[in-house]
């Protein structure tokens, strides 16, 4: 297998040359890969501050800062896997439905090949298609949504589809096994006092973003892998579960979130969950300050990428 | 009949109070009132940078700076007109039809009261919906368009509506009288050679940005004073008519473009064509300087209730 | 009593329409209301960067974002209270003493009408105006003050009037109970080593940021509510008594503060401390990014209301 | 004579060293001088946006650029002048009656020195206390004023006292020279139609912006010329004479403005008007895109240098 | 020959996909294409603010905003010409003369190719690398420089290169043909009397940016027209050419420049000039203002696309 | 001995004046005096975002809200110690070895004459040059580095200097006492698995950022101050160290940080190092957000200075 893998800063200074994420070579193959970054530049279903299309350049755009080696997991995923970036999605902006199927119907292929899709968003909308393309090949797939916003409500507006609406169309659907997902950092003012009882009448665990706080980083990965447990898995992450401090470049923000610290630390402990893959959702440039939003977002995509690769080298010494 | 009137900033401080178009009462009436400020915080039908849902609250936040007098005109529109600031028409972007219903049903008592709307966008798609309701009962309109776009495509990604599509739609729904409609300020570098001809060819006089430049702001106002003539008429703004220096905050920005004198020249010179409607597009406050743009798309705003001002003080006096 | 409630942002787009806080209807009322909303656009006191006479404007506009449900105190503030949006105090920049006699004039009718007052400042030399009004009905109140300064200065240049001064006034005047009053989060550089020992002198107890670290956010809560006691009281809050990273948009930051979790943290704590009034002052949108201090500062007002819903909805239980 | 001089930025880079305008030495005297540069970083006067203390600061910082030969004129200031960056004024921001005595007594000895004042605001309420020192010693001056506002305000807010009202106050205290004087740039909407006649009727020569624009520059310059003639005069420049293009900076932007090749096509074509005075106003950093604003207002406070020093050097070439 | 051209925008949204200028394919080919795109991310020849190292990717990024049509000269360049994005040289930043070698050896085989290079810079000390690759070639060329600045100082605290000196370099090296050499826009303060007369003493034509305000831009074409004849030409764009309100991203600007419309003017002017090479240098989009100094930079770079556009169709049908 | 100290802001208002660290006099002496602040604002080490060159101007902005009283040290710094701010070394960007030996050159007077230099970078890669000029008198320093980065690298692409190599040069040259040395924060994703092994090699102690999360300050602290020792040491702060949200205006920054009251609490309990110099680096005012990262730098200076006066307040306190 031919392995696709990054251009080296060492050789080629890190402000040069055509962005990709982490420098990867853009090549929209299927093929000799372990996963794809797969921009999704699409953020129709946006509430409040809209922007998001260009998300997935910010975070091309910074993601340059990258290097190969996981020092906690003590991995390097450049020598573990070989990967691409795919490039965008042609969606079609103010068209939700029809951009679904766009997405769906591009992020199938990989999923066939077994290929784990990274996606950048986009609003959060999107990920109803992602799980779409998923769980045709997969089934219900456990969710670990990281987010201040369940994004179950039942309509936004008398619509199905919007950020707000993902997740409840998902359980509906058939996409996620809600047995064995988690909801965690929903905080905030709520619009009433069913909020979180509503998901939890979907099925979802809740940990609500006040109770995050409470336990802590690690007590918080363990109520997820507990939750989890062997199912297969799909993690999305809203950048507004960080705090706005850490993460300002995004639609809906909501203070009382995690530390940029906690955040990687959260997801670094979550390492032998089997996922099918990941987004990140939410990043809005336009608000960003110095591209610190979507640096984080693009170290949260580096540690999607380390737990891929800490599992297959795991699974190649084990063989 | 009673008269609404903005408050005077030399009696409250114009930071102070809670922020309307000019300080004007924020009432929802059509009744004892020439015209009504209406917010179209709509902005699915942008194709490059969204946001301009935002504009309406931007534009009527910097329009604090704005007082009653036009010295060019000679007019104060204190004294002549009575108006409002009715608040924002409630959209739903995301769903563009539905939108453009809900526009025109909240138009539609207006144009029906004979009181002028003044449409603070919105991208450019928003106009349509306005075209119908103010054609509803005045027949087809001279459009008189500045911009730095023609917005005649047939279709984009294959949908109908968009802000790159309006005055096609127009024309095709017979909102539109091309026979006295001009485009002005088109400009930039074009997908092929028949983008003029295109627009054109649906019966618009176009005058392009390039040819603006040569023959001035005087002559440019002549032009479109001799194709409208005495047709009933509705004035659109594309705040990217204006150069990038003087506007930069907007969607789809264009070099080239006219300076913010030049441009309030011309339509100061409009003063007695007999508008029936006006909007200002695509101002996008996310990419804005010191609300520069804001401030500008503020004052043609005035220039066109300056204009209303003008004439009812020309036909009051004629009595 | 009729009841005032917020615009639901499930009906009406949250960018949408007039900008009040927390969408609440802008009607110039004393009656039937439990709190009101006062803008206090005054900056005249500003030491370095000025500016704070826009954060009412800045805070009304972000505030959409505010839900009624407060989750941690499980109350809904739009089905207890009664509240309005009053506007703003018509103060005059740049002549202090005539401001404060406007800001008491504007205050006295809702502190007679037993309506909480939640004022948005300005600098927070408006504070003492405010305590002038409050106390000449209930007497002296205990002081909950969070803040990086003492603002327990004698004079300014000469001059007994500024931001840095107010609370020494405050007790000259004879406003403010001092036996119950605190001030915490002071910190920063000093002047010399009796900044801290002025305060107390003064009779304020003083906990400073250094310690307030070192205790944490419950700690401190708790050395709140054991200090003010059953005392009436008013809580000034000043927004650099959180860290930069948290508020930048503010006049004189000061590092080393808490985070917008403990801040809450602490806030939610005071839930029974009988509050007559309240207010968050040095707000500087100017200098602010992406809106994150005066979304911060909006969220300390909606806790604010909070702690009134929930006792509020516990004597409603009681009786 | 010892003559005092910038730093030269082909031996020092004019990113380095301590800030001070056109790296001029920082000494506090007024002997060995033909022309002192005095910042003013007052701004209580000020109606919208404050801030423009820090116009000092931000000016200098940017005025690195500067170098000493003025190519249209032919001179180079630092050959034919001495001149020093005095410093700033202690004045007291909230108390503008304090601060004018203490801007009129720090610039007297300057003015009985017989050296040239060019003063940095601060917002134009400062120009009285400059005239009062300067008329101290030569009379009534003829005033060349740049502006978009007449700032002949008879009160604000009642109070005597503003960035509105200095020229008004000016005339009434003998201070101007109206017969020679003149205002040029006032444009925008006004309070009514009296604001240019009241001007006038104070004695003041007015051009509008909107004359301004129809008759250019170097007619411009000719009325003004042609209004002073041979009077002593002082040259006041609030920067929003400018297009907000040009100069977002500012507290109180105006469209309609000229460009800045236009404005220094002015200034320079004034070079034989007997100037005893200058200063550059209402610079707005926090609202600045690129120090664009302040790099203008260095480059007129640059060309008011050299004006000086073009009437030296023909004065000792005629000798 | 294989024709490489730009993704149409009509197909796939503007905000989607890797950025490359104008959407061409990036290749690292000299085969098949007329002219190629060359980043040079190198700044370390700056004076003043560095940062020009990350002017190409935000060109790149904003100039899918470019369609391919020119209207004023009547070309498709997509039809015409065939081109590609080469992506960037691998410059070592802070080591000058390896960056000009390896400049000179990336930009040789497309010299030797015959395809003409646009070299996005990076500062303006890059140019001599470029000129070096280019003179080898076709012997000296004619130099059409539009700059505030003349370049051509002999040295820089000391040291030969930075970019304050490449022409003079590029004299001394014979790679100039400075009887055919035009210097355009130079303009500011200067450092003595004989900037421009050094210029002139090198050879080169010096039309400044005072003269070029009086001439306007029509007669400043036919200047560098008549000055450059027949000669083969290389054209260097400096973006401090242009007034910081068109450009505010620039690392030293210069008040007093041209408009974007009359910039864009001369250089269409220029289009029967036998241009085998150009750049555009000093763009820095930390300074820039929402991607306006890009956004013209990248209008420019397709001026220049249209020359060759404009001068191979016309070869084409002449045959 | 003569002492200089700084303005009191109690006399001058802090927005006033000329700029200088702390508002010391600007004094370029070697005598009577404990410290001096020195600029240098060199950035041609830096292989990601320019811009340190302007540091120190911007911190000595900012450090004008610095007081003499260091509350947690109990110690007065005008009281104890005499400082000036020398201004700048005057480095020549693009030049590097030149550089270092004017630093070192600039440098040595204060090391001879016993002054303690804080110095304001600069990219990282000047603290070579100090080291040089510290160790001809000290002898092989201890480090304390605050960094993100080990910044050991062997070389930068072929190059020995850059930012990424000046402590492996450190020890090559003898500078150093690796023994004794200590560097903290090393975080991020990394090259290969032998980052920190290698600065392990050279003789470091390293505690990654991942272990100071564990530890938390307090821990820190006192590994670095069992580290050191009774050795003499140089501190070099590297404001990467601090997380992007507290520190966004640096130009390669790595999320995961501390805050700026960790920080702040780290470095107080450092008082008894014996330091004989000190440095703050890689502060990139372009990218800063309210002048945050800067207000933090000249905290961090603030505190080192602080340091100093402990130790002599208690060396006088014990003669």
């Amino acid at each position: 297998m031919k392995k696709h893998r990054p251009i080296d800063s060492r050789d080629v200074p890190r402000f040069a040359e055509i962005r990709t994420f982490m420098r990867l070579p853009h090549i929209k193959t299927t093929e000799d890969i372990d996963y794809a970054i797969i921009g999704i530049p699409f953020d129709t279903g946006t509430t409040f501050r809209p922007g998001a299309r260009f998300a997935p350049a910010a975070i091309r755009d910074i993601s340059s800062l990258l290097k190969p080696y996981n020092y906690p997991l003590q991995v390097d995923v450049a020598e573990v896997l070989s990967g691409v970036d795919y490039g965008d999605v042609p969606v079609i902006n103010g068209y939700i439905e029809e951009s679904y199927e766009i997405i769906e119907t591009t992020l199938s292929p990989f999923v066939e090949a077994n290929v784990v899709p990274l996606c950048l968003g986009g609003d959060h909308s999107v990920t109803l298609a992602e799980l779409r393309a998923l769980a045709k090949k997969h089934g219900p797939l456990a969710l670990v949504q990281f987010d201040a916003h369940t994004d179950t409500g039942s309509s936004c507006f008398g619509k199905p589809y919007s950020h707000g609406t993902p997740f409840r169309r998902g359980v509906e659907e058939g996409l996620i096994d809600t047995a064995h997902s988690i909801q965690v950092g929903i905080r905030g003012s709520f619009y009433d006092a069913n909020i979180v009882t509503e998901s939890e009448a979907l099925g979802f665990e809740v940990i609500t973003g006040f109770e995050m706080q409470e336990i802590g980083a690690k007590a918080l990965a363990e109520r997820i892998i507990a939750r989890v447990g062997h199912a297969k898995a799909f993690c999305t992450f809203d950048i507004d579960f960080v705090d706005p401090a850490y993460a300002p470049g995004t639609g809906a923000p909501v203070v009382g979130g995690f530390t940029s610290h906690e955040t990687l630390q959260v997801i670094r402990a979550l390492c032998d969950i089997p996922f099918v893959g990941y987004d990140i959702t939410e990043v809005l440039p336009m608000a960003d300050q110095a591209d610190i939003t979507s640096l984080l977002a693009s170290n949260i995509a580096f540690e999607f990428i380390s737990i891929l690769a800490h599992q297959r080298k795991s699974a190649n010494t084990a063989r």
